[in-house]
This record gives structure tokens, C-alpha cells and sequence, in this order.
């Protein structure tokens, strides 16, 4: 058998630790499919003397994880501490720039500094993968860049985030509020003690830039997602999609047109409501799904675990299994400096129907305002529901509704109008139908 | 940008055609992934006159295919032709004798003789890819032998025949029997004039025999597999299914153990009884879905359509652009000489619910004489549906029962003691239930 693939592990948090773990429990196995053994020399974290549940002292301790990009014993570094920069970042530049691989899980590292560091990767002629980055234990980035490389892709949408999805498929068997299902999310370890990067979408949207660059060629452009988490929705809102016939779940979508100005490049993560007898109604509980639409592939549905110790470290040791087979593709798809720079999509052309929930006053004429804005920006109404009954303190009263399918532009202008009402006591809530 | 990847196209049917759009139409994006252009340089079908709707005028065309080998200006040979032996197998033969690639759709091929080209082709170092040859345009191939690499895969299982998949959910929908639902799938293209490969079980058996070489590290055995199809079923046990929260799918699953006697291998494709809440009740039509359950990344699904001229013709250029890419893994993602020779493993032991229907003489006694026959074989009865009235001129009637989980052992043996029985007016019909 050929010689190892020797690494480094930076990081042994959940999924460092379980990276461990495969490697050991399934070591014969690997080294076999691989070709050769891959091979721990090295790891790093914060506290040496933490009990992780794994056994360390096969490997050398590196108080600075920076000193892997230096070892001479060393192929790849597996990076798995997390944050678009800081240390993350300079051990990824120094570890391409000094001529070994890196295998990450860093998504925010990634969406913010892709372009530079696959500039790096192909310069230095080194593997940079990232499959543990997006979607957790699903083959994503393989089936995108790879399984559907022979396609123009149209679309690209899913399921990005498993906390958002755990949260909201909670509240839906439970009838229970955002606050108090994120509570218990909290307590079981399926969200964070901050969670605002998976609440509000950020860390779907992460995703989603990777995903859109390789899906369309265009270079990584994080900044332009259009995001939006799912904080405003009530249980009123849940109960809502479910007599229409949906679900409610954080879809990231990015879709290119292609005019005389280059691509134009639709980025958005939302909550949507999604028809219950589409694929993506499916997943519950931290299931993330990824619909991958080609012109000549069709519709491909890739859904698996988005998050935990087994499946990230499985699609890390993914990776270094490719690296050890010697498969050194482009890390986004197409070398860099094809990737073409991209302008955000105007998205008020985009027809749709959108649900709309408006929480108003309890007092007349509310309603008559409303709908006269919604006439005079040509937005159709296809149902109308006043939810619940009237406050009996004069409490706020939702109003939910779905229009016939319209641009956007027409809804956005609906809500300009009625922008600084006092008949609205709250931002008025809107989500797009995916049937 | 570096030479081409010159390749010959062996058979020009539907997915010939469809690899020469794809290569037309996208070939510049192709390119572009794949670091090299991927260019057609001969052809080959029975007919040349024939219109296939793409301009062959720029390819050599060769009446004889197996010239395609001894040509010095072609890097991968692209079997499309279809047969497990003949004409296909003596080119792929030739095609890695020779030292060139081979990218193959052919199941049967595969299935009966991948070992014996995955050896020539190892031998030679040149590449075997079949993606194509299992679930169409899904990259199933891929996610398991690269995706999910890193697990010990612990069981495979999913939807393998569009064709049934089709009569199955449109049985569903309509209510119709088999013989008429079939007989719309031949008027629309969705079955063969001949049916048997699909209907009979056997072409999703090719793909099964496939997947759990790969899955298990064991040799290919194709003649193991416990096969039988959907002839059987009628309106009347899709009505039943339903009534007790499932659908009915034709799905194949392996499994594998290993005793001191080596791995023992079950696979098996039947007719089961789905949840309908389980992903693979969801799939209508002629799509495929393949679920992979591993160690560490737990369950996976990957869905699209199991045939058809875009889907399949994506997945013979994605394996293209892997070989275009430098990428040779083993073809059956182990060394063929690592690949273990397996026993087919007993099913008797094997505990789940059954769903069993009998067609029995409309007489007094014989419901006394069927549960009679499960009680003797330990098979206890969760549910009983005497289904349809009494035919008027003593038309057999149709009993359908669900068992509670237990050993498939049993089963067998109330059927072995019914057997002979004047009673039945034909074979029982068993199908295990999956939720």
C-alpha cells in the first residue's frame, strides 16, 4: 500500500473529536477505499487537557496550530475551529501558501474568503475541500460539482439549516411559539447559546453563497443574499400554512440570469411556505435537503443529517479520501479566475404567490386600508383570513392572506404604502409559495 | 487549456443522442469544469441513415464498434449499446484491454460481468465508470462510493425501477389493475414492448447487485438476489395499503453480516409496503430514490429520475468529467482483488410486519383453515381484511392480513403448510412492510 496521507486537526470540538473517530473506528476500511492509510500526525486545540471521549496521545501536540502549516511530516490540514477569520483564516493562507491541502468545515471562512483561498489552493496546485461546509453529512458540493457537472444549473435551493428546521418542525407538532421552542432547542444542544447566525438566516445564507458559485460560475458573493430568518413567525402563522395545505421552512434559493451586463445573480434565504406534497415538506427535526435542478438532469433531491458529530466528520473524511485518491478538481468548480463577477438580480420581477400577515389594530376601517393598498399596487388576493378573534384589551389582530401569483415588486409596493400606518402595529410578515 | 478527452460513442438510442446534446450544448461549460474539452471523435449505431435529431457529420462513424478500441485517436470508449453479453461485452473487452477508458450505462453488463472488467480495467490503469447504469441521472454511484467513503455502510436501499415506479403510482392514483396501467405505460414510453427486465424485478436486481458490491466491499453477485416484481399486485391490495397508512413501491435492499464464515450478503428487490410519511413513499412516477445508511452519516437520500435521455446522458458526462479531470478510483470503490466472495445470508431470522393476501375459494372453513396455519407457524395476526363481497358465482375473494413484527421464518412456514390447499386459489401474495 502507498504511503499515508498524513494530516492535522485543528480543532476537536464535536466534529473534530468525530473525525477522530471515524479515522480510528474505520481506519482499515478507509485506508483500503482510499488506497492508502490516512494518518493523524498532529492536532491542536484550546485546552490540551480537555477529555473529548477520544484518545490523543498518538498524536503530537501543537499548542499553535499555525506550526502544522510548517511541519514537514504533514500533507493536509484539517481545519475545524470555525470563523470567517482570525486564526481559521491565517492557518488556511499559511497552510496553501506553504503547499499542503486543507479540508475545512468553516462555511462563514468559506463565503467570505472562498475566491481568495481557492486562488491560493490552484496557485499552490493543492486540494481545498469543503464538503463538510454545507449541508453536513450530504455529498452537496460532490453532487453539484461533480454528479451534475454536465448541466447548465437553473436552480439551486433547499434546506440549509438544521436548527431553523428543527425549530420550526417543533413548532409545528407542537403549536408552541418561536421563544419557547428555541428554548427547548437550547437545552437539548440544537441550537446554539447565541442563535442568531442560525435563526436569522446568516448561517443558511453562508451555504448558500458557496452553493450559487458553483452552481452558476460566478465568483462567491455573500454579501448580496438577500436574508431573512425566522425570529417574526408564530405559531398563528404555522397554523395558517397548514389549512392552506403547507409547511413552513427557511428556504435558501439562487437562481442566474445571464444579460448584457454579465450574470445577474438571485440570492435570497427565506422562510417560505412550502407545499406539503413538495419534496422539501419532507424533512424534520435537523434535516437538511438540497434540490439541484440541470437542464438535462432535471430535478435531483440530496437530503441527509445537516449537522452532528457523525455526519460533518463523514463528509470531512470525504474529502481526504478524494485527496488521497488524488482528485484535485477546481475547489469551486471552475479555476478562480473563470469565475465570473456577478450582479445582484432586481427581484421585483419574480412572479409568485406570497402569503402576507399583517398584525393591525383591532379597530375599523383597518382592514379597508389594507386591502386598498394591496388594489392600488395591482396585488390580487386569492384568500383572506382574520385570524383569531378580536383582542379582548384591543390587542393587535392578525390578518393572513395569500395573492394570486405576482411579482414581487407589486407586494413590495403594497407594503410601501401602507409603510408607517398606525393600523399595522407590526412589520408585516411576507413568504413565498413554493408548490 | 490542455488536449481533449477524445471519446467514441458505441450505440446512438436515446442516451447516445442524449450525450451528444449534452456535449453540443453545454460543451463549453463542459470544458471549462473539466479543465479539457470532451470531444466526440466516432460513432457508431446499427443504422447510420437513421434520424436521431443531432448532426453526426463531424464524427468518423465505424460499422463495427469493436474498431473503436484499435483506434489511436480515441481515450474513452462510451458503451450505450445495452445486453449483458454480445456485442457490448467483447467491446468493453477490448476497450480496457486496449488501455483505453470505458464509461458504460449498462446495468446488465455490469451486473453479470463488473468484476471482470473492473480487474482488466485496474490492470490496464485506465478508467470503469458506470454511474449511468444505476438511477439514471442520480449520482448514486458517486454518493456512495465517494460520498459516503468514509462509513461503514450499514444498509442500502431505494426505489431502482422508473418503470414500476410509474405503473406503481398510477395504480395509486386511478385505481386501475396492472395489466391496464401497463398497457398505458407501453402507449406512453414509460414500459417496453417486453416488460419483463422492469416489471419481473430484474433490472432494479442488476442495480442492487451493484450497489452492494460497492456498499459492502463484496464480490459482485448478481445470481443472489432474491427477486421478485409487481405482476402480482392488484387494484385491490393498493386500496388496502392505503387504508392502513402505506403505498405500495417496488424496492430493492442490501444488507450484509459477517460470520466466521465471511460476509453474508442479503439482497433482495420485492414489493413492500411504505409509510407513507417515509421518504420513499414520496417519489411518483418514473423517479428513482436511494437511501445509504452509514455508521457515521446516518441515513442519506438521493432522489431524481431513474431514467430517461437527459438524466441518464448527465450522468455518462459527469462520469466523462471525472476521467477528464484525472479522477481513477476503483471502480467498485475497493481494489477488485480486496472484494470479498460473500453468502447469500438466510432470511428466515429477519423480523418485520408482513402484509399477506390470499385469494381463497368463496366456501365455509377457510378463513378457519388460514389462521389455523399461522397459528402453527407462530405468526400472529395484527390485522385481518376479509376484502370485497363474496362473488356471486363463487369468485374467489381476497383476504389480506398485516402480521406483527416477526421472523420471515415464520411466514414461511404457514405458507408452506397452506400450501397444496384447495383453498387458495393462487399463490399468496407477501409483502414486508417498511416504516
Amino acid at each position: 500500500m502507498a504511503d499515508s496521507l498524513r494530516i492535522a486537526l485543528a480543532g476537536l470540538g464535536t466534529v473534530g473529536a468525530g473525525v477522530i473517530r471515524v479515522l480510528t473506528e474505520n481506519g482499515d476500511l478507509i485506508a483500503r477505499r482510499a488506497g492508502r492509510p490516512i494518518e493523524i500526525v498532529a492536532v491542536n486545540a484550546r485546552d490540551r487537557s480537555k477529555d473529548r471521549g477520544v484518545d490523543l496521545s498518538g498524536y503530537a501536540w501543537e499548542d499553535d496550530m499555525a506550526a502544522f502549516a510548517d511541519r514537514d511530516d504533514v500533507d493536509v490540514v484539517v481545519e475545524l475551529v470555525g470563523g470567517s477569520d482570525g486564526p481559521a483564516l491565517a492557518l488556511a493562507r499559511k497552510t496553501l501558501a506553504g503547499g499542503k491541502g486543507l479540508v475545512t468545515a468553516n462555511k462563514a471562512m468559506i463565503a467570505h474568503h472562498g475566491m481568495e483561498l481557492a486562488e491560493a489552493a490552484e496557485q499552490a496546485g493543492v486540494p481545498l475541500r469543503y464538503e463538510a461546509a454545507v449541508a453536513g453529512g450530504i455529498p452537496a458540493i460532490k453532487g453539484l460539482g461533480e454528479g451534475a457537472a454536465a448541466n447548465r444549473i437553473e436552480r439551486i435551493y433547499g434546506i440549509l439549516n438544521g436548527t431553523c428546521n428543527y425549530i420550526l418542525s417543533q413548532m409545528e407538532g407542537s403549536g408552541a411559539d418561536f421563544a419557547d421552542v428555541l428554548k427547548d432547542a437550547q437545552e437539548l444542544g440544537y441550537a446554539e447559546a447565541d442563535p442568531t447566525f442560525d435563526v436569522e438566516g446568516v448561517d443558511a445564507a453562508h451555504k448558500l453563497a458557496i452553493l450559487a458559485s458553483l452552481a452558476f460560475g460566478t465568483r462567491i458573493d455573500f454579501g448580496a443574499v438577500d436574508c431573512s430568518g425566522i425570529s417574526a413567525i408564530r405559531a398563528a402563522d404555522i397554523a395558517q400554512a397548514d389549512q392552506l395545505g403547507f409547511v413552513i421552512r427557511l428556504i435558501g434559493l439562487a437562481d442566474c440570469t445571464t444579460d448584457e451586463l454579465g450574470p445577474r445573480l438571485f440570492q435570497r434565504v427565506a422562510p417560505c411556505l412550502v407545499a406539503k406534497d413538495h419534496a422539501l415538506a419532507g424533512p424534520k427535526g435537523p434535516t437538511n435537503a438540497v434540490v439541484i435542478e440541470g437542464d438535462h438532469v432535471g430535478q435531483l433531491l440530496l437530503q441527509g443529517a445537516g449537522a452532528g458529530m457523525g455526519p460533518t466528520a463523514s463528509a470531512v473524511v470525504a474529502d481526504l479520501i478524494d485527496i488521497a485518491r488524488g482528485f484535485n478538481p477546481p475547489p469551486l468548480g471552475l479555476p478562480a479566475a473563470m469565475l465570473q463577477p456577478s450582479t445582484p438580480a432586481d427581484p421585483a420581477g419574480r412572479r409568485n404567490r406570497a402569503y402576507i400577515r399583517f398584525t393591525v389594530a383591532d379597530r375599523p376601517g383597518v382592514l379597508a386600508e389594507i386591502t386598498a393598498a394591496l388594489r392600488d399596487a395591482e396585488v390580487s388576493i386569492e384568500s383572506l383570513i382574520q385570524h383569531g378573534k378580536p383582542g379582548e384589551d384591543g390587542e393587535p389582530v392578525l390578518v393572513a392572506m395569500v395573492t394570486h401569483e405576482g411579482p414581487e415588486g407589486s407586494v413590495a409596493k403594497a407594503l410601501d404604502l401602507l409603510a408607517g400606518s398606525p393600523a399595522l402595529t407590526e412589520a408585516p410578515l411576507v413568504m413565498r409559495l413554493i408548490d
